[in-house]
């Protein structure tokens, strides 16, 4: 087998896909460009705009980068709930005058988008919000891609590695955004990073790219010392100049405030800044993905569009208030600066134990 | 100002205090003769039994520790809930064939612990469940005591600082026991290890002690790389032979298992392994502590006796599954060695960014 991406890499970063608002092909060229390793999000696009972006990022950048999928699961179980859930949304969607949109389930166009990836031949092909199936995998590396799977478990990351998987992004509970658990449940507690790393190394032997949370110089060095190759980050890079993070968004970014997990914007579990959507509507929010996320689609738009943080989804880790207003190839290189001079200086401040 | 124990140790490496259960003065005095620091914990226990330890922890070694304090709150406000959660007990009580405890809320005897390690002039007290007033810390430090309070937020970091501290014990959610919350709340979603250190270390300035899922060197190399001073070790240290853990709880931590936040037991949000009890209880278990500690008391002793691991609090962090069965000493300087490795291993590996 060729040697993974990962161990190519000059800074060991890898940018977090952000489907639905952060990503662009400008911000993934430029963490390629720094040395990182840039992602695309095929989640909520057509095979068609993914196609495209792929086009624009690979004239700006002769690095490889990676693009994620979803992987779609089954309709909701939860039809009751979901029907209890729509006069609220329908409360909302007039306040922001707009239609509710219509709470169907779809599969992203998986089938479509894996044969765009396959035929693009993409560097890294990754995945989240399930396994794919081993038959899957085999097919992209019979392309020369490389696969990587999101895993939030020690359960998950075992069976993605006897689905083929060439590497594994291991997601702390303090991650932002959707949680990337193979089957949303209500009452599954998330696992911190720190002990996730540990618990999954020790029963798979591929490489680990951490995340949740990693803000810093100091926080990547911490999780490459805690088993991980590289770190993914997403809300680090959500206020770089290059992400279409919006501008209410990305104030919000800049404030004091509590994230929270919540499944009211979009049926699955999720980490945001609490707002007054996420406050009002998470108590009775249904496990209906992508239902409710059709649902308040457009909402969430209008709400976007007018600057009202208080209607939209404003996903952020546990670590936002650490953000940095610099742009996203500048941000690499100081994590990648901040994570050498944090191992030199620890490693040098504990030399031996002799007493 | 003296200059901090941390400082000192020959290893960044602290016992966590472990109220109720597993602490012993062996237990503290190997972490202290291995080069950590070792501790005792006051909490459930008379202001005697807390004088007789330390008398015998000094026979055992002449290096310096801690010990930990409760800090009391008020009775609880959820008296109903308290009502209603009672005849559960019964049946609980009935079935380990044991009275119920009386319901009654207490201090823990705080003055008459205070004046004791005061008198006793133990080198950190450490405290837990709140933030002491002002002039206790003053007092302890005027006794030349090095006085820690132990977080779970930046908010709570402040307040401790401003209160006098010396340093903070940052607990992250990963932690197994009780989580020292200043007040335990409803709804309040704890923060993973990772984060809170880099949360807390941006809004104070005093040495941090990390505590939650520190189970082996590279966990600890991450910690230190990530801000802190030392790593707090509870559950690693559970199956050590020093250690009062109970047959049926070292039997739990070395198998499989889930571990989930619960107030069934104590009436205080802790992390234990998921039994029959915590399933079954903690939904309706009220915000009451201690009166729900004293209620079960003598129900949980009953199953630990006869080696019902379904029917006591199996304290334990996430990752419990990482634990090893060896001499609390040597786990200390497994750590320290593994911790060191770690480091150069990191350290020489990322030497550079240029291309």
């Amino acid at each position: 087998m060729a040697p993974l991406i990962l161990n190519s890499l000059r800074e060991p970063v890898v940018q977090a896909p952000m489907a639905g608002g952060p990503s662009t092909p400008a911000l993934a060229a430029a963490v390629c460009e720094a040395g990182g390793l840039g992602f695309l999000a095929a989640g909520y696009r057509s095979v068609e705009s993914v196609k495209a972006d792929i086009a624009v990022l690979r004239e700006q950048t002769d690095a490889p980068f990676g693009v994620n999928v979803f992987v779609p699961g089954a309709p909701t179980s939860e039809t009751e709930r979901l029907e209890s859930y729509m006069p609220g949304l329908i409360v909302e969607a007039q306040h922001y005058g707009v239609a509710l949109g219509e709470p169907r389930h779809d599969d992203d166009d998986w089938q479509g988008k894996l044969s765009l990836l396959e035929g693009q031949r993409v560097a890294v092909v990754s995945f989240t919000f399930g396994c794919p199936p081993r038959d899957v995998l085999l097919r992209l590396a019979q392309a020369e891609i490389e696969t990587w799977v999101t895993v939030t478990s020690p359960a998950e990351a075992v069976q993605a590695v006897e689905a083929g998987a060439d590497a594994l992004v291991v997601q702390g509970l303090e991650a932002g955004g959707h949680r990337a658990c193979f089957e949303d449940a209500v009452g599954v507690e998330g696992t911190g990073l720190l002990a996730l790393l540990g618990l999954v190394g020790a029963v798979v032997d591929v490489p680990l790219v951490a995340s949740g949370a990693i803000m810093d110089g100091a926080s990547l060095a911490a999780v490459l010392c805690a088993g991980a190759s590289a770190a993914q980050i997403g809300t680090a890079l959500m206020r770089t100049p290059e992400a279409a993070t919006s501008p209410a968004h990305r104030d919000a970014l800049n404030r004091p405030g509590q994230t929270g997990l919540t499944r009211a914007f979009s049926g699955r579990l999720a980490r945001g800044i609490i707002n007054r959507f996420q406050s009002e509507h998470s108590a009775s929010a249904p496990l209906a993905y992508p239902e409710v996320h059709h649902l308040t689609s457009a909402l969430r738009a209008a709400a976007r569009e007018r600057g009202d943080a208080d209607g939209f989804n404003l996903w952020a880790g546990q670590g936002y208030r650490l953000g940095r207003e610099i742009g996203a190839g500048e941000l690499v290189r100081q994590l990648g600066a901040e994570m050498r001079e944090t191992l030199e200086r620890v490693a040098g401040e504990r030399p031996r134990a002799e007493s």
